[in-house]
């Protein structure tokens, strides 16, 4: 039997997003179609090798029940958390991932070890791109995404493409909403995470607890079983009216809508998404209250962008990052049978 | 004796900057040279009709000293305040402007009266690209232009090309720098303009002066015969020492410190221009001020993008204006000549 020509060829994605708790992997088709899932632990030992490893796992744990190879795939995609030089595949720096410090060439080193070309972005903007094409942002040539989550970051899709500036485009997070304000944890004051960032909200809270008022939020933590306030403990919390969870999102949403509103005055996209873990999580009601929360800030308040709450949901990132390969797999193009 | 082939005829294009009271006109030619320049005042009465008529007399005064006819433009192009359609050639609202009220079709009506296309475009974006093509921001791809006047208005250039989103791009001065902080004169709370605009530093000097504060600025704007406080009285001021004076422009420079910084963060662009009537005022000397103040607000402080003062002066305006007219002048493309 003879080989297929090659356009007869199943072109499929692989997508990784690599995050500081967890790997997220999908297998993509051409249509844009998520055929496999799979989630595994970042390593929390062993630095870059270790995390090489693991994202190679996730792909062969996610191309098996398709009966696929990793090396069969025809791209890989990996979102990243941190800087990135997407044209030499390096991870600059990433404070999120264990063991990780200064620069390292993440695409070359996974590549190495699946033998497929292996494209490497940020995690926001992968996730923001894949809003885009396949999810809510789909009717529109130009949007905003907010990712909110420990912390606030953005993607920027002006003219149907990712606008990356000079690579680190879109951190809406670090909008100075009120100069001279809170302390961040990126060492400087008043930016927007500082006030909505979930690790910022934790603190705060924190904080709150320990001068004695009244919360119930880290009893439900450790009824959850868990060491940090996850977006599932404050969703509790808000739907059982704890005041210091109503308070503190009641202030992250007002800093929210000035800073969204702001960078809207300044973009005039026709759109803003929001996604992350506490906002996919709080969901729409809450996209409700942020709607209301841009309108004082808004120059046209007239007409105001369209928002809406992301469309794919934790599958965004690894979906956005599958996209980045899709240059060598012309993925979503026109069909070319007759 | 016949007539020329189109070819060989001068390529030269009108350019106007309609302001509030005055308006400046300039011819360019196809290498994007000032042949002429004239201006004259805004027409107080008469409301959109006699603007239009101010229009081209400011036109036949400039084509004047080159024994040209208005008629014999190639195109003209408006830089008029407010919200516009490019499409359509309308301005849409215009508060500065007398005796303006609701959309009114200004292209239009200035083609009737002078037989040659005209274009209609915002004064700050235009400006703004008129510095992207000729003036201080000629070596670069990304820029974000900062006009601080009497309000701080913006345009921003992204891959070459003016963003311009929904038609409202670049209103950084309705950032919200101190959420729930100062009144600005659009009417909401914390802008940047409200802490920036020379109008609303005026209003802030009145004040102070009411309450008793020392302050010589009204005196020397009386001296110089103004009704207002001008960026001259401000540059005057500032170099007496003036107390008030300069704790209002340091307050100005912090927040316009945060705001630009902030767009940087979300933009990444490789540079910000300053202009308008106080930025270039104040000179280099404060941009260099500036330049210290947005170091504590930018993301990746390491890297901040190149900062510049306008290069155009007070004519890029009008020169940006005249280059909306570019596409049917083919102004600034490689010569075809053997």
């Amino acid at each position: 039997m003879t080989q297929k020509p090659k356009e007869d060829r199943k072109r499929v994605l692989g997508g990784l997003d690599l995050g500081g708790t967890k790997i997220q992997a999908v297998v993509l088709d051409e249509h844009g179609t998520v055929l496999s899932q799979a989630r595994r632990a970042t390593p929390q030992e062993g630095g870059p090798p270790a995390i090489v490893e693991a994202l190679a796992a996730a792909l062969e744990e996610v191309t098996k029940p398709l009966q696929l190879e990793s090396s069969e795939l025809t791209g890989v995609g990996v979102g990243a958390p941190g800087a990135v030089n997407a044209a030499t595949g390096t991870l600059l720096q990433a404070g999120n991932l264990p063991g990780w410090s200064g620069p390292y060439p993440l695409a070359e080193a996974l590549a190495k070890k699946i033998s497929v070309p292996v494209y490497l972005g940020n995690d926001v903007q992968v996730a923001v791109a894949a809003e885009a094409r396949l999810g809510a942002g789909r009717p529109y040539r130009s949007l905003l995404g907010v990712w909110w989550g420990t912390g606030v970051g953005g993607g920027i899709i002006l003219d149907g493409q990712r606008w990356m500036g000079r690579g680190a485009a879109g951190e809406i997070g670090h909008t100075v909403v009120r100069r001279g304000g809170a302390r961040c944890s990126c060492g400087r004051r008043g930016c927007l995470e500082a006030y909505a960032g979930r690790g910022a909200m934790e603190r705060k809270a924190r904080k709150a607890l320990e001068r004695g008022e009244k919360t119930r939020l880290f009893d439900w933590m450790t009824e959850q079983g868990k060491d940090r306030l996850t977006s599932g403990v404050w969703l509790k919390a808000l739907k059982q009216g704890d005041p210091l969870a109503v308070k503190l999102i009641e202030r992250a949403l007002r800093m929210l809508g000035a800073g969204i509103a702001s960078a809207v005055n300044l973009l005039d996209v026709e759109a803003v998404v929001i996604g992350g873990g506490l906002g996919t999580r709080l969901g729409q009601l809450y996209v409700e209250r942020l709607r209301v929360a841009m309108k004082p800030h808004l120059f046209v308040p007239q007409r105001p962008p369209d928002l809406h709450l992301a469309g794919l949901g934790e599958l965004s990132g690894a979906i956005g990052a599958a996209l980045l390969a899709e240059p060598v797999a012309e993925i979503l193009a026109p069909s070319t049978e007759p």
